[in-house]
């Protein structure tokens, strides 16, 4: 048996599975920041199609990925499943490794998925320009690939300080032709009342995304992209999900554990989401999200209603949250800094169908180190978090059991965070209780 | 039918095609740098182990890949041949369009095919550690790769300049436990002599050679592996062009076209040399090798005996050369920048069998980027006069035609390249006839 499993193309799903219809107890409703009333589709429209809204709250099982869409997925997917044997025999692992490998996209990691799906729906809605906003770049760089294969424009607001100090993901955007702001910007009002107010500004994640939604929501021609948390967002992503069923049923195997690292969610989610009716229907799988120590969401935050950025410009949402005005220390997994998650994800913690485990930066790295001295390749620091939760799962597990754990991107272009840790200059954070309790005094009063 | 043609495993090949046997002419012999005799394979055993030198003058047309090496290049081969449909549509080819995608390979590039063999062989013969030179680090991340899967220690002697500038290739070797020194160093006689007159010296690759082949023949534990030019190292490349040619099968085509970038010729051969016994029975199948308008060697350079280095250590071999002291102007393709070829490859442009194409760095980039608007992917500096050539080759060929090149590399850790291309910072080098004539001038005088 190959330790590659692979899907012919044909295979590619023809639907994103949205389990919205499946969730034991419903989502709460996304909440008017101003009026606190549940918020109608209106309310998004100035920024988001029409199709995309509707995919937001849809109540069908399945939701058709259009050709196109399909057709450029086929640059990458369907993207090998594969045994991690070199791994397994390292730690002495008497169950099986699986990593869906997500790497192989043109940009390295799993974000086009969403972003082709969602730079089709907007063009289809006549839109020429994407406007979003980008940290260390990953997201930024999957939006201009996906503008410039579907012929949109792209406008990427990238927090100042990434945008100086890591110059690499930033010239990947430009070689898409996406437009790189550093934020902040004079692009907006709100970038250059900020650069009035303090010229050295070296900007944020919530004021990028504010110069984005300000960006999408003053011109007709633009709207706004999100790379994670949104319900449409993980509903793309389930593609991951679904090929990997399809693998797993090729080598004959039933996954007992699916893992992945979370930040918003949405590679986790997109992994899971497929296998979420087998467990409703009483398969003993374990669905286990990994977070860093340094921003415990899911294991330290509280299930409530807040904002989703720290300017309180989104809905309020129902989720895991660690307050909006929380500041994560310096960890070099830049995706798994955000202090809430995508409530689809928080529901299924909630609800006890998700186990939710937190891992210290150092030991993360060194399971990627191992990870990369077994199986050849490195990994994004973000993933080292799934690497470290299954290769522990692995060793605990019952002998015979499937591991299987979403490989979310590569570390080629985060090789300075690994310099640091060969220097032993990374250091561990965690979180003490006081400091999460005064995050936390920021969240709204609602309930 | 799939644009990207995959095969399983257990179709990774099970011996290499040696070409050795099957030239028209035979491959003019090495010298003796001294005495200008024919060289002793004796000569060679301080530094490489015997299956190696072996190898490098075997009359078998098969030489069987041991199961190890097989096994670890099941990390990420057999690799996929992709049909560049978006491509082919953009130009209005009437020809279809295949790559052989090595930049799937852990270090990115087709250099691992050789590392892993080189780093068994070695291993067999009872050696712990190599030592190699490395440029912009695309050969020193190979076969720091290699060696950590073989479980072997590695020495990479880099490029001073390249050290300081290019700190992503130096790091990603260190991931996989290679030790890195900047050359000159302090470690070897040759380096510690050159810092003795210039402690600013800011090295060269034949300065690093130096210093790689002395620290392996000082050191008995320790071997020296080169990335390129000789024989055995064309040898285990062959892999690629023995998948690609059954992947073609698969797709019930035949070749018209075989094309790759050439520096010392190690990609180009291993795709083309497989294919080299169907044209010997006369299909019409063109062979085309595509280098820099800056480093001219197939085109402008003389058939002759040159030294394989700047400092006259290694062997007296008969290739095209533009003379050993020849100083390549600073183009962003580091891995075409050799003066000189391989052998094999350089006895088939004698012989007509393969043509020798060059273009300027401009349009190769532009050629890149194209792919990549349309392919979705990066290709590396180095690869993408590959793609320039098969591009003109599609536009030019009788339609129906089948034109297939190797994609030798992705641009990931090239992007400071992409930045100065973006910024019209590139320009375009031509060696005026004169300076070649001076650059010949150094070759030494045997026939």
């Amino acid at each position: 048996m190959d330790t590659r499993i692979i899907l012919p193309q044909s295979e590619i799903p023809r639907a994103w599975y949205n389990p919205l219809p499946d969730l034991p107890t419903p989502l709460a409703p996304p909440l008017d920041p101003e009026t606190k009333e549940p918020l109608t589709p209106e309310k998004l429209e100035p920024i988001f199609p029409r199709a995309l809204i509707e995919q937001e709250m849809s109540g069908e099982r399945e939701i058709a990925i259009p050709e196109e869409v399909r057709n450029t997925y086929s640059l990458w997917r369907p993207t090998p499943l594969v045994r991690a044997k070199r791994l397994e025999e390292a730690i002495g692992s008497k169950s099986r490794i699986y990593y869906k490998d997500e790497s192989v996209s043109p940009t390295g990691s799993h974000k086009p998925n969403t972003a082709v799906a969602q730079a089709y729906f907007n063009k289809a809605a006549g839109i020429s320009r994407l406007a979003t906003e980008t940290g260390a770049g990953q997201w930024g760089a999957a939006l201009a690939f996906a503008s410039r294969m579907l012929g949109l424009d792209c406008t990427v607001y990238m927090v100042r300080v990434s945008f100086e100090q890591k110059p690499y993901r930033r010239i990947l955007i430009r070689t898409y032709d996406g437009e790189v702001h550093p934020s902040p910007s004079e692009h907006t009002k709100t970038g250059a009342e900020m650069l009035r107010q303090d010229p050295e500004c070296k900007g944020s994640l919530g004021l990028a995304i504010s110069e984005a939604v300000e960006d999408a929501a003053m011109n007709g021609d633009a709207n706004y992209s999100l790379g994670s948390v949104l319900n449409h967002v993980l509903l793309h992503q389930t593609v991951m999900g679904l090929e990997t069923k399809k693998q797993l049923e090729m080598a004959g195997q039933n996954p007992d554990y699916v893992i992945g690292c979370v930040g918003g969610g949405s590679n986790f989610a997109g992994m899971m989401l497929p296998f979420l009716p087998d467990k409703l229907e009483g398969k003993p799988i374990n669905f286990v999200a990994a977070e860093p120590k340094a921003c415990p969401t899911l294991t330290k935050g509280d299930f409530r209603y807040d904002y989703g950025d720290m300017t309180k410009l989104t809905p309020l949402i129902k989720m895991y949250t660690l307050g909006h005005s929380f500041m994560p220390p310096p960890i070099h997994s830049g995706g798994l800094r955000y202090h809430g998650g995508a409530p689809i994800m928080c529901n299924l913690v909630r609800e006890g169908l998700v186990q939710a485990k937190s891992y210290f930066q150092e030991e993360c790295f060194e399971a990627a180190r191992l990870f990369q001295a077994t199986e050849g390749y490195l990994p994004a620091p973000e993933t080292s978090h799934a690497i470290k939760s299954a290769i522990d799962t692995a060793k605990q597990a019952e002998p015979g059991s499937n591991v299987v754990f979403l490989y979310s991107g590569h570390g080629l272009l985060d090789l300075a965070a690994y310099d640091a840790y060969l220097r032993s200059e990374l250091g561990n954070y965690e979180l003490p209780g006081e400091s999460i309790e005064q995050a936390l005094q920021s969240c709204p009063d609602v309930e």
